[in-house]
């Protein structure tokens, strides 16, 4: 991606990161942010990583485990998830999810 | 605010940042992420930090500027603003924008 001020979201290449899980990815220097295109019932595994992880559902619900907690997300809450926290979880409807990492998600590249 | 893995916007204290901008701002280790309702016609003038700034609009029209240029700014587009260049704008329409600040915004804890 050019190092433009301004940019569009046609311009990103959508990579499917999870089957069902559209990615847009935008790297900064300190993050990685990605804007996701969900489909319902599409299930993520428990994972882990390095980065610090937060998670907005701008559309939908989702329901998300984070350690030992589950709760669904609507746009009216969000999940803040340190590092190396095991989260999943599954698209209760069609969502379009907001996920910020930081540092920046190297393997997404 | 709490470390809770989950969290709801409506337990954030808004802040006014600017003149018609209202900021529900959320602390990380890492970043300021700032969910802004803007009312139409606000202005913000130039200025600048050492953070790397981006911004999306949510919902609406948002005229910015950044260092020289200047653009409509709407769903399908976003600005990447690096450290210490000058930027401001006026809102079009009222709009929900989405700044995600690195490192973290001291100034507005």
């Amino acid at each position: 991606m050019s190092e433009a001020y301004f940019q569009r979201f046609e311009d990103i290449q959508p990579k499917e990161i999870f089957p069902g899980y559209l990615a847009r990815l935008i790297h900064t220097p300190n993050n990685t942010i990605n804007f996701l295109d969900v489909e319902a019932g599409g299930p993520v595994a428990l994972h882990h990583h390095p980065h610090h992880q937060c998670s907005f559902v701008l559309e939908g619900s989702f329901e998300m485990t984070v350690g030992d907690e589950t709760q669904v997300l609507t746009p009216g809450t969000f999940a803040l998830i340190p590092s190396n926290v095991p989260h999943g979880g599954r698209a209760l409807t069609k969502c379009r999810i907001l996920d910020i990492f930081s540092p920046v998600r190297e393997d997404y590249k």
